[in-house]
């Protein structure tokens, strides 16, 4: 069993109960499922409300599956096989503020989306699934299979799925089959004086 | 009173309940209380778990307010002045990866970042307070205060304290002390194909 991840400060657990699992159980998950998922990512905030985020995915048992998982690299498709969900989640770089009618660069439509994902894979774990965020794929084939116009950018993949058992991962990534560790506080926070 | 967002989705009600309220009661937050809102950022998931967000805060009260409270923009230093803690967030833009010996720009950064300062609103809603994320800030001039050293970006502010009384806002905030729509799910998630 994997232990749960402790923390002695005053949060929800919501936050230490995810984590980026890679074993999966080979289920089928439907499109209202999926569809919570990103209902929770619509409500992040965002520059401007501006909303850059956008999804595209394949689920388990359609067509678009297996052509999308041969976008990942090797290493991640070998575990990502057995999830039911896989999604391309790109930001849109300009945005028409309101009042204006020239596009502008917000610049803040990666941490925008960055947030987006975080609210989805929040979502997730309450739901009852993994979302695992990975960065190994082959942007470019992605960015040409799906005709992506200019002005999107590929942010992450994200596979999506239900817990499955470890001991079927290959040996290298069961060894990785448990919540990752964080930094302590003082690393990344401070009072008044940047010290990093 | 604020009318709360509805979802036809079944999604947690801590999506629902975040929004990027203005008025702030300037009451005192603790060093405690603010922890617990690095805390669930801490958690957040990034890729390589290299956790590259940095945060530099000043709390109502201690002798930092004031000098943080100055870099902001007038129009959001006139009601973040009420608030209990200000918070500029930054992202390291090199990692060095396990096993290397040069670090590298991993490009996941700002999202990353946008992930952690996600799960810090959220974990502030969860506290009885708002975590109102801002992009109108004199960037160079927080820099040079700071004194941030090369390799750092600074990706937001971030306003934190207790909801306050709306009618003390300026009658224009006033109008806009609600929480934000989002535009409909099909306008950024579809199923195979990239139709944005």
């Amino acid at each position: 069993m994997t232990q749960p991840r402790q923390s002695e400060r005053k949060i929800s657990p919501i936050f230490l109960e995810r984590w980026s699992a890679r074993a999966f159980d080979e289920t089928e998950v439907s499109e209202s499922v999926l569809q919570d998922l990103f209902e929770a990512a619509r409500w992040a905030p965002s520059a401007y409300n501006a909303q850059p985020w956008r999804f595209v995915y394949a689920r388990r048992g359609t067509p678009y599956w297996k052509p999308f998982l041969d976008l990942l690299i090797p290493y991640n498709r070998d575990w990502a096989q057995h999830a039911s969900a896989l999604v391309f989640a790109f930001s849109e770089r300009k945005f028409v503020a309101p009042g204006k009618t020239e596009a502008i660069e917000t610049g803040f439509a990666s941490y925008d989306t960055g947030a987006a994902v975080a609210f989805l894979a929040l979502q997730a774990s309450l739901s009852g699934l993994v979302a695992h965020i990975i960065a190994g794929f082959d942007g470019a084939a992605i960015v040409k299979k799906l005709e992506v116009p200019e002005g999107f950018k590929l942010e992450s993949a994200i596979v999506i799925g239900r817990k499955g058992n470890p001991e079927k991962l290959p040996e290298a990534l069961q060894a990785r089959e448990f919540p990752g560790e964080r930094r302590p506080l003082p690393e990344f926070s401070a009072e008044g004086v940047f010290r990093f």
